[in-house]
């Protein structure tokens, strides 16, 4: 009798202990053209933060130049992989906030979860990562409480609430709102292509704070045109389909294998084509800049 | 005997089980105006970890400008409201360290505690959430250990130390130090008024990241006006009582109804009056800034 | 019999209690010259995150100068004797990537480690907190899956990655790899000395948002010259040997001692001799700035 009851408290005790095991919350990572200047990331977080204090919340960036929905999309392709599956982003990058987008959370085959408007933002973590689900926020059900007469901060009221509840694991994914088709909207760039001995790719990004900048042309496409470290390249640069740049430039593995303020091509940390000067900004020097209508072309140069 | 140890054994283990549960602190959240190029931040947040390393530090902004007291009050109103209660904000924008001002620490009615020097930057959120207690800093106590002997970093030393003690919950609010009277330095500042067909009011602070121009006039106000969205209204703007801008607005829910580069008119996240350009500047295009000797007014015109 | 069974089965749920204790990581805190307009940060965030989700990550700062390893190493010494003992950072500034340099972790006498290139960023903490042990980390072990074809971001791929480990305990200091003689790479500048009734010193760095100038002159030495708050000093700046300020600035306790935009000296947060203006900017009034070139000498003005 008397064993019987310590053997039921024995348990209670145990599950007890499990159930008390915190519920590990996935991490939680905003982006945004907020800028760091005024309180709207600590109204996004705070949000959060009240949904579950177990949160960890951390920073893409928030200097996404305002509305530039292109920069959103490289970002989060840029950082997202690196961080586990279950991992929840929240995007807000919003021209058209209020207009007819809809607001999406965007769940890949890798298993991360993209809050964000669906105004191309997720463009290119949907071809990386795969699409898995996209369900529509049902802001009825995941809009912070009284924020119902605000029209402007869907940032705050919808995505940070509904990305919070989602990594605290309060909710579910199908919790979210109804299935869309499973499709993004889908921004318009252009894709590498080998045209004979020649690769033709685009200009997405630089690496703004060295002024290094970056294609889309990948290792794998550079091998298939059999270029190697230590080859010399012909790299041309067109804007609007107009010359800008024509030059002889050295692929090499790290920086410090040319001079002081020479150019330079090697492989970023995507394993991308890229064009570099050793202690200096090409960007800066060539006037070299990014987006669709940057154009690239890289030949062998045969010895 | 071997069952009455047995008891004791269980509720010994299950009271343990109970007394190892993490005592939920706090959020921890930074404000100042040391921006993020030097250590200071981290020298700050070092010294809170130092005291609990369970602590969660957040930042609301560290690029207030240097000693704008008046824009440190605007912003810790903006985000504070959305922290849960218990959250402990630490601002340190203090032109006059080391002199008379009070090292405080505000209770808010809503249970938000604000460690501050007493210089005006809690103007508003003392009006927003209403003043509970207001407690001098015992530097006695709660300061750094070892710091005595440093004269001009309060916010690392006195007011990081304590905003942690605070949050972690090693420290009572009693034990800050002495209550003082229910009241807090108060910047001057022109409140909203309706006259007659008009309002007016003043320009407390730009959306710096978009440039767009946020006032003091708030949505129960305009309605008053018999504002609607939909409205075409007339609104003028005053610097140092110069008229600077006079133009018709719409006033609507979001900027995508009106064309690319149009001025616009709506209800900002904190449902005040604001001025935008849809995908543009309105600060900038149009010369306005912010601040007290800003004011503008708002007449709706009659179709 | 029975009993034997409850007393192993009591012992099991309370060493279990005991083990599912959460293991306190200790503070992970970076800094680089990344800046935070990219995804680079982010990215070695969640190399780290995906180490441990229990780690409890920080920013010093990511706004150090391209390649400037000089501030990145002033920086830290700022900055880390403020966090306990086991603390690790990361600091990845590097213009060597991919040269020479080792990748090291230097863990100090005071018991914090660094995770860094050991390219003279470790000058000022291994001179203030004392070098314990060197190790070069092994990159065979301890780099990130996978990213053995990217010959660029050793800042995510091994700082980070051997930092969080570290800092979660799932490695220790012994396995971050091969000891190396206990020394850093030195960065060479000139030490303060007192030369008659003159001390010499220099500006290693501005506090960069006030535009405070900053020396390595501290209060012992000056108290050495018997100078003491009050006192009217006479202050000479050398840039390159070249005199390009002297004049005379009295040493207060604190900024609010002087009338508005009058020059003043002062201590400042780490005890040492520093030049300001009251709600002014030193550096750009005076055209001083920072660095190894920079001298300074003072002098006591007798009564």
């Amino acid at each position: 009798m008397k064993q019987n009851f310590y053997k039921i408290f024995f348990l209670s005790v145990l599950l007890f202990s499990f159930l008390r095991a915190p519920a590990q919350p996935a991490a939680l990572v905003f982006q945004s053209d907020f800028g760091l200047k005024d309180g709207a990331v600590a109204a996004m977080k705070g949000v959060a933060y009240a949904v579950s204090s177990e949160l960890r919340m951390f920073d893409l960036t928030h200097e996404i130049p305002s509305f530039n929905i292109w920069e959103a999309a490289y970002r989060l392709q840029q950082a997202a992989p690196y961080w586990p599956a279950g991992t929840v982003f929240v995007s807000v990058v919003d021209p058209g906030v209020g207009s007819e987008r809809k607001s999406v959370v965007l769940k890949t085959q890798s298993g991360h979860y993209f809050v964000s408007p669906d105004n191309g933002t997720l463009t290119l973590v949907a071809e990386v990562l795969g699409i898995g689900e996209v369900r529509e926020i049902d802001e009825a059900k995941n809009r912070l409480k009284n924020s119902e007469k605000s029209y402007t901060f869907h940032g705050r009221d919808v995505y940070a609430y509904t990305g919070a509840k989602l990594a605290a694991g309060t909710m579910t994914f199908g919790e979210v709102g109804p299935l869309l088709p499973a499709q993004v909207e889908h921004l318009r760039y252009q894709k590498p292509e080998r045209i004979q001995d020649e690769i033709r790719g685009n200009i997405p990004i630089l690496d703004i704070q060295y002024g290094n900048v970056w294609t889309n042309i990948d290792r794998t496409m550079l091998q298939s045109l059999g270029v190697a470290f230590g080859d010399k390249l012909r790299v041309r640069i067109w804007h609007n389909q107009k010359l800008v740049f024509d030059g002889e430039v050295p692929f090499v593995r790290t920086f410090a294998e040319v001079g002081i303020s020479q150019n330079l091509a090697y492989l970023n940390s995507l394993l991308n084509f890229s064009l570099g000067v050793n202690q200096g900004n090409f960007s800066e020097r060539n006037k070299i800049y990014s987006g669709a209508e940057w154009n690239i072309s890289i030949q062998k140069i045969k010895n």
